[in-house]
């Protein structure tokens, strides 16, 4: 597989004519995507029509049919759903949240304080007991804090787990990485050790009012526990109150519940290549979002990309030797259901996949593209960053594919992610910020031209 | 001079262990930068205490004072004024316009329709006459196509200069430098062949309704007409109902005046250098804005990135062999004014610059160095990338430093310019929204690190 590359690139590497028609049809993909692209309409249509699109919600089987019509629209020649079982959960009426602090004053006296703060019920959290949980909070550090801390220190308390993002990380999603388990595990393991509840610090570098919810887990048979993120605003209000040694408890209302598996789409979208022996190279993101906002960076910008991707290649003439698809895959956020699925179908139908791609970092400027794959394979791919490097795109890096292509580890020869600027991308993860103003039209359509531009050399190779 | 670039960094290429020190206190610049910044609390001074900043302004002068202060309280070793004379040019009550639509209806009555339209007028334009300005509309694509035309055509006209951004301009200052000709000159153009004003298609990509105004001259001793710029989106409301084939009028009232110049400053602060050999590495942003939004991005940023930019080398121990100097240039906006007296002033006092670096493109994640230089110059300076790669800068580039720095040229061995992504520049660029909520706190922090980065590597060779 190594050799292949290494060979395939320096034939290529020899022919300047090549490269040269490379670089005009590249250019002409960036122009189209710019001048006449689909990727804003597409994405307006996502949010501001559908909405944000949990799985198993209306609003996630309107995306599903939506993105089926378009691709049929499109004249894709053939385009189909993946039936799926996906989990679902529901928020119900809003969080209701306060904290109530005792201060003792000069004299003496001790006064309560009543602050509301902004929470979101983590996805697959159970709702509080009727009339709500009011407990005192006890800050911990994170989540290697609270593994060492003995069942008396929080039991019967709400667990605070206040670990900030480190900002030292150039890549945000470092910073997200180093954090993500206190929200994945924190019920877990406060519930074991008999605390009341759980509210994790809302996964964001930026101070404001927004919590942001994602995925939990409990343990398999664990005992389980209301968990909720707050708002970094209140994280910090709340752990300076805390640290001035005023005694706070926290009042929490939350109404969601798990609901019977109900069934949902992957939907998938193919140009048939014209080789006897086509392959298939394959974009994706993900239909569903979280119950928040419009899921426009997450991952309506996926979608958008990947649908976009295959239109320009389309629009502007070019006949495919491989097999071009466009998966939206259901169900990353609170499960993989999709991926899985896909991957299994991909197995029971000896699918043979060149390449598989995700975009799934948000609709900023296009500044990368990971590879999952040893160092010898990346090198063989470094020819492109010379044609890809007018546009922004100045690695083809070591690095990540995705969580939904990931499940294709094994199964496609080439794995890769498209890597934009990604400075701003937590501002708006799983929040109720996550809506279309917070995408920029022109780094939208960039990103679109840069994943039609690498299908397009992937396909030339 | 070449020859001088080449072979120190030959020298330098040639240590390992110098590289290594250089990365890791590159390193620690950014980390500075992240973790306890001052970038984000002087640019909220700026916008939210102070406000856009236009020259003669009573604003123009309170930031004067408070970068002053500033520069002061972190210790600089000195901080100076440089009196300038400046142009005052005062927008006075908020413009009013309408459109004028007169329908044939298919009874082939006429139906008149006014429609409201956001307007600015132009930096340094004429007023409409008492009672407003009404007058036919007509529409041109371009200041060229505008100088082919007989002044029949257009007299007593109001002439629409509708040029939209070309989008496939990968830099968005490539547009800009396409267009900006309509906004300077149009009324120079219009007003000598007997127009009644001038309305400007706002510099933008983007499609909505704010206005943005920026610099425009008459010629001298010319005719003087009112020039405005007009909202993207209803610049394409006007040029649809035109081609309609509707009579359009525009009803324009503008109360702006220019009054005498008046004093205002640059303000320099300097780090002293320890070499007794030491020169001048300077870099600036303009403490002038346009009198609309915040001059958040323009050029607030600037300002605070070249503060910011000594203070991180200073608060890291960083003793400099050349003078460090940051410099708040008064009146880039309407006049240079500030830059041409700094560069007189460099000239009598003699004063030996071996950098000068501007900032004024923004906020933005950190991408490129511009440098004025030939090629082997250039050349010289490509070690520095590895070294700024890591922080998403992957190019030191021919390219122009700026508008202020840029009348040092043949005074300053090296003139660079800092380039952030420019895709969201023009979205804010002279108009109402160009506020702090437009800037993300870490895109600005990374280009205060990367302009420190810069002036530690100069300084080092």
């Amino acid at each position: 597989m190594k050799s292949w590359w290494v060979i395939l690139f320096s034939l290529a590497l020899g022919s300047a004519q090549a490269q040269q028609s490379e670089k005009q049809f590249i250019r002409q993909l960036f122009d189209s995507s710019l001048v006449q692209g689909q990727s804003w309409p597409m994405l307006e249509h996502l949010c501001k029509k559908i909405g944000h699109r949990l799985s198993g919600s209306p609003q996630a089987q309107q995306a599903v049919l939506y993105t089926r019509t378009q691709m049929l629209r499109l004249g894709f020649d053939s385009v189909w759903l993946q039936p799926v079982m996906v989990p679902v959960w529901v928020r119900g009426p809003k969080e209701k949240a306060y904290l109530l602090v005792s201060k003792r004053t000069s004299g003496g006296y001790i006064q309560q304080q009543k602050i509301p703060v902004e929470v979101l019920a983590l996805g697959g959290s159970i709702a509080t007991p009727p009339g709500g949980l009011q407990a005192q909070v006890i800050e911990v550090a994170g989540l290697e804090a609270l593994k060492k801390m003995r069942p008396e220190e929080v039991q019967n308390k709400i667990v605070f787990l206040n670990e900030a993002f480190d900002p030292r990380h150039i890549s945000t999603f470092e910073s997200y990485g180093h954090c993500v388990a206190n929200r994945a595990w924190g019920a877990k393991e406060a519930g074991a050790k008999g605390a009341a509840g759980v509210i994790v610090r809302s996964m964001t570098h930026r101070i404001d009012a927004f919590p942001h919810t994602g995925a939990m887990q409990y343990a398999e048979g664990g005992r389980k526990i209301p968990a909720a993120a707050i708002s970094t605003l209140h994280a910090e209000q709340l752990s300076k109150l805390l640290k001035e040694k005023n005694e706070v408890e926290l009042y929490l209302e939350m109404h969601c519940e798990s609901r019977p598996d109900t069934i949902s789409y992957n939907v998938v979208g193919q140009i048939n290549g014209s080789s006897p022996q086509a392959r298939i190279i394959a974009v994706g993101g993900h239909l569903d979002s979280w119950d928040v906002g419009e899921g426009a960076h997450d991952d309506g910008v996926g979608c958008v990309h990947s649908i976009e991707a295959l239109r320009l290649l389309k629009a502007n003439g070019y006949k495919a030797k491989n097999h071009l698809r466009a998966i939206m895959f259901m169900n990353e956020e609170n499960g993989l259901r999709g991926a899985v699925e896909y991957a299994r179908l991909a197995d029971v139908n000896k699918e043979d996949h060149l390449a598989a791609i995700e975009s799934d970092r948000g609709g900023f400027s296009p500044r990368a593209f990971n590879v999952e794959a040893d160092s010898s394979v990346i090198a063989g791919l470094q020819p492109w960053v010379p044609l890809l490097s007018p546009y922004g795109i100045n690695s083809i890096q070591a690095g990540a594919s995705g969580a939904d292509v990931g499940r294709l580890k094994g199964k496609s020869e080439l794995l890769m992610g498209f890597v934009p600027d990604s400075q701003r991308y937590f501002d708006f993860h799983h929040a109720n910020s996550d809506v279309l103003e917070a995408v920029n039209k022109r780094e939208l359509e960039l990103g679109s031209a840069a994943i039609a531009a690498l299908l397009y050399l992937i396909d030339q190779r």
